[in-house]
């Protein structure tokens, strides 16, 4: 099997139980969590071949780390070198309260790694696809750097190349600005994911209104393309947020054949919004490797990563712990949620 | 009192902690349940006397388990001999994902005890009232052996029957179908409970439109009751899933002095949809004891038995741990959920 | 800066996990409250200078009682005395359900303790504002007694006094009927909070029908002012109560410069209901203090007090624990809880 | 099966986590416990046939104490009236730190019961046993009445009465010294168990030197059985307490055959101390109601209760869970704790 | 690195919180364990690379039991199919009361699959040892079938053949016995471990009194080597069960180069019993081939195998998560343990 | 009341549950803590008026730190600025296996604020004593200034100036050695602990044998007074560590009047090693300013010091959450853990 190929920070979430406020009572839920390492841990439960690059301490908190992705068949390529492991402290919003990240990853392992620590030669080897998300060069001019080394040399090795844009207001300290690194990721990539705000803030283009919305993100997608005509695919993620608990979930993704809206759903009950746009790419560049290039294809793949990423709302924890099987049936309208005996 | 028998299995029922699924963390919750024994507990937190009959193993696992029954007043008559419990995984749906059921029955105590080696007699002393679920027909052939005699053996006492067709796919593995085995059982109930599916799996009688709804469910008690003359009342639940964590839920009887609509309720923030349909069972019993039988009462068993069910939807478990105050209260319209202090 | 001084009872609570019903498991989650504690944190959290006046048993459940305040910034000012600490055991409520609460405080400490046994000289020392609410003459004769005379020294000493009516049906048994209680109090109080039912059965002042829901409750402010001349200030919480999650929450305000509608909010997927009146008195106090007084600013006191006690829904326990700045946002729109990284 | 019965009060137990201190964290341990209680519920899970008598207040949590009771086999003759359950907070101790109890029982149902409001007539009849611990009449006058009362009811239906004197220094604060009313006890018994402080502080007989301890404390049952010569049976627990975890444990019975030295056990790593007396008194009664009454049986009795004690150490929560058939295996020398598999 | 593979059944582990008896309270840790699984997880810990050949059931259940060995590095070769998976009860003892397992293993995926289902060539291409233990032949005629299989089949393909005799009573219920079926496999065997009552009840041959335990050890092992000339290396563990919280350990092993003693270790507080022997054979295996085999390096192989299942008494769960310099720090001398900070 | 200073280092302290390994399950048990912390919580429940300098992040992390001390009465000035809390992973040792502590704490506030930043004016204003632990100059250049800094201050403005070496073979990375260092600190201090290595590490001052451990360790205080005259006690800690569970625990005191040796404890069933020696520091500090400076109180300080520490070993968490009554009541003899009811 192909291999697909990661590369990101893999960090420890601290979260208190259900909706407590941080710290209001004494235990914290900890998983480990990242953008790369969530699509990482998706595509394996699909059953793809997902090699996960990474820097991580050299003590049990970074054995702990590495292991909770092989726990899901990822095999993990982690320098191992003294330091800390980052960390991000979440509390789960509800009702009109919003969820908070306090970030703690200022001098991670990952952070602090220089390009020519990683042996990229390897990694790439017999690499098909490879994979970075916004957050990663977001951390520190040394991560930035790796992240443009990385998709170079995954470009040049022929493999395709996907960037989730993924822009984060609290991180971009170090002296650069999102849309100065990212013009260039996205120079390099032949897949950009994105949601309409990411688009605005990575690369400087905003959202025209046209007479309805699909026409508004068929014109965003069309502007991006024409910015970066390297990119074959532009998916575009709508969230609709009501409340804490209820956000209206779809897509759009203009391909080499066509352009699509996704399906909508209205996810009530949320049980957790953490890595929904990671399991969103995942379903993504599952659905590009798995299914025929020709516009069904490609409709299927908007259908897959869409339904993947509406169940992710579903599930516990950074990652989404859904099966391929799942997808297809949510896919095929199964959403009434009934038991299954 | 005079006594209500029941019979059936008890299983051990492990679910992970929240929304979480299966083995996501090391904590399994552990409760014990099974369609009978459901309708056991709630009948008698409502103040019945009840006799659960069951063949459980003779071990500490067989102990607890008789024991979460006798916690609710449940009388319980079990056979104990070497051998195991069953068991049975739940994993709680949440938005579109359903909830799981992976059952570990095969092999147990009740699955592998024959029919002669229970003390009918003894049992079925001073009995009035005798339940049985489709499920325990469904485990095996000794199961379903022992439910048919034991229906019979309650007819011949002169005990009223009640049947609830409970039809589970993922079991009827071992030889006979639903169809074959449940129209026996049906041929001596008093009662039957069923869904629109269970008519449809276990007594091959479909669903056919008419104008309204009402009508069309209406026909089907209708049809069931010339199929089957010897049953009085024939009830049917009725749910619309809209997602895991919201459902609509409602009910019809076809009784012996008219044709009654029970009240919707929308539920919505589901906590447990497990044992709901054990709960209007053990309402509608409980009514068709406690009420005069006339058009009045009829309505009113109907109504209690709906109400009683849609509270199960908020009580975590298997078991129906409402007083039947509680019950009373939301039949007379207090269904708004304010704090009572 | 000036002092806030609340007299009441705090008390244990103990919860059973989640939706489970009272003892379903042997865990029961403890935390500390009481009508005017609540306030007192609600306070501290918003930054003000917060003394709360009690009796407390002179054991370690005291002494924890007592700490769960300063952990909050609250300065307590305890009699300590052999005795007992009152409890109230919370059920939530789910779906149809309602929450239950079982109170258990009768003989505690602050129920026996007399009026002259406090140092009200040292208390009232400095304080520019008094608060009670109508949970503490309703334990017992003593507590009445304290409640008045605390009132009538807050009022002597030049300190502004609110009152929230509070009324609590299972309370009250000690002879002396709410109303007979309130009005006194009433009559010594600056700004009185409540609901309708509290001012039905504490004032004796019904609501009347207008053609506008907004015309009735302005009229219900009218005619208490009448009954009341001393009170500048009746503020009154809107609930609607379509099931134990969701909820309808608004308010209105009747002040010294003009009458005022507060924002209204949907809340579903409720965390917590208990003390939410709790928090849009610390709300409605926290403007009264903080903000010019004339129209813009009671305005705005009511949208902070009404945005605060939104938000409280979403915080497990009795206490609010919310930021002035979370206030703020949610006041200036941002209630679409979209994560915050 | 002859009956026997059991009178005293049933408390809820709430005890923090491990080794921590009370209220060091919000979890609360919460089980169901009390003198009586505990033999009630150690003879049942023998085989025997009990009925438990005591007053519960008619709610939610009067109802899960008689539950607790019944999940073991012991049947429950409740008085349920208005009020409340008598709480003990207890804090576990550890190395040099002993165990604290906070008793919160005044006032509680059982406290407040007067004598007449039981009906004493159907309690005992059939019954052919009778027990009773010291912890009871130190609660208040009434409970003090109501022992009274039940053991001359007992006495005069022609049941053995047995008395575990069970002194409590934080207790007997309503008038009564111990002395006063524990001799009137001792000398409507047949069977008395106790402590040397129990005896001291109860009968006022204190233990004098001889040469070995064990003559020591044969002169002490002597003299006992001279003040009361209706007592058959003294037994007296010998505990050495070197820490909170470490304890050694014996037991002497002066019989009507001759006087024995229970079994020396040096129990480290101490599970739960509480319940540890009343275990011994419940493997006493059972010992005295199976065995021949010989000097062989008497030793058998007393070896039986030393060792079902001995187990229950190891156990948690005030209830001893240990079968018969364990408590046989320790006497027979199995002692070394290997994994039996 | 060479490829040593193990084969035997994993099961779920199903364990009440802390000391608590069964089903004492309702949650139930889960972790997967097995004997070879554990000497698998040890071993991977240690750095080696590591197959462990099994069937499971094609569900949730049987992948998290295969995700728990891949979390800690170990490749599982699983055969997937319906059925179910293995269950054992474990109830941890604590002072003279002993741990108590029950078996929930019958009819399970590994016991019903046939030797010609699992492709051994593929399995043993590039092995260099295989280990067994003899709790895997007891589960059913077809497990010992597959073990004997897969024994004989290493040894044709030159991999060196360990084998842990592990007699457990309440097994070997298919009708053939121990002895029967062990002695087969240990003449295929290069190094059998086991403790006294193994060798007695597998192999037949009694320890015989000479005058220093030392002597009648090394005879045990001479007598072995002389029924099983096959046999290189016999290795005894030693325990002393003073109580199930405190045991002492050693070990001896009859080399090719001479007869050695281990250290003897006092384990005081004991975290977990279950899994030790297990981690001794891993340490073994670790020692013989990481080591130079002369006379120090089987004494060294002696002193890890010791030291390693002197720590694995420390770590809760069937896996000696101990990584190897925490056991050579122990085999130096460090047993004090001191914080390390 | 005078005002006690303490200045240091607040950590979030990360710590699996019970003994489990690092991230064996996936819930974290946070406290606070950190030498001089602890030494502070202590001083506080003893009834001390204490003020404890830090820095800490302006967020909910920096919060829910300081509100952690105000919870035991601590007074707590902190600097809130933009950055990091410091972290500290916990793994409890059992048997021979040793507890583990992972430092995280490079780069957080206290780490890098400068001491120009701190007002110690206003700090040291009304300050009478100031405890300092060796821990604080080893965490970065600029908390060694600020200890420095501190000490000055407090020595100038009259305070008596105490000192705990404390050396932590993990910190010290920031290029000076702790000889360097501590040696000014000690120049300036009024009282020294320490144990036998850190004086060695510290100090440079090697432990010297003589005929018997008393007189070895007299002689080695007689040294540090000789090395540092401006010091008026010594006081050093013994510590004999049998395994991770046992411990003995001793001390001595170098006085004015005095030399004299503490009570030895044999600690076995050890609860929690952290935070032994922080409670030897506050338990004499407590000693120095109650009782009567003379030969009779600095015995006295001594064993009220030795005895608060030995209850230490039976709390979790970093706190000494012992009353000063519970001191006053092991010293007295009373050390058999007895429970109190």
């Amino acid at each position: 099997m192909e291999k697909i190929v990661l590369f990101g920070e893999l960090m420890l979430r601290l979260k208190p139980s259900g909706k407590e406020r941080l710290f209001q009572s004494p235990c914290l839920e900890s998983v480990f969590g990242g953008s790369e390492a969530n699509v990482a841990v998706s595509l394996a439960v699909f059953g793809k071949n997902v090699c996960y690059v990474t820097a991580l301490p050299d003590n049990a908190v970074g054995e702990a780390a590495a292991a909770s992705l092989r726990y899901y068949g990822v095999r993990v390529d982690a320098l191992r070198k003294p330091g800390r492991l980052g960390i991000y402290y979440l509390e789960d919003g509800a009702c009109q309260r919003p969820s908070q990240v306090i970030y703690d990853r200022s001098g991670s392992c990952l952070a602090v790694t220089k390009s020519d620590e990683y042996d990229w030669e390897n990694i790439f080897d017999g690499c098909s696809w490879f994979h970075l998300s916004g957050v990663t060069p977001a951390v520190s001019a040394e991560a930035a750097d790796c992240a443009l080394c990385a998709v170079k040399k995954a470009h040049k090795c022929g493999a395709r190349v996907s960037v989730d844009l993924n822009y984060r207001k609290k991180l971009w300290k170090y002296g650069k600005s999102a849309n100065e690194v990212m013009r260039v990721l996205a120079e390099n990539a032949d897949v950009l994911i994105a949601n309409e705000e990411d688009i605005q803030h990575c690369l400087g283009i905003p959202l025209r209104n046209f007479t309805t919305p699909a026409e508004s993100y068929r014109d965003l997608c069309i502007q991006v393309k024409k910015h970066f005509p390297n990119v074959d695919y532009v998916a575009v993620t709508l969230r609709h947020s009501y409340s804490a608990d209820r956000n209206g979930w779809s897509s759009v993704l203009l391909g080499k054949f066509g352009f699509y809206e996704g399906a909508h759903y209205d996810i009530e009950n949320i049980v957790e919004r953490v890595g929904a746009g990671d399991s969103f790419a995942a379903g993504l560049i599952y659905g590009l490797t798995e299914f025929d290039m020709n516009s069904e294809g490609e409709r299927k793949a908007l259908d897959f990563a869409t339904a993947a990423s509406c169940l992710k709302h579903s599930v516990p924890g950074d990652f989404n712990l859904v099966r391929k099987e799942e997808v297809y049936s949510l896919m095929s309208g199964n959403a009434a949620g009934r038991i299954q005996r």
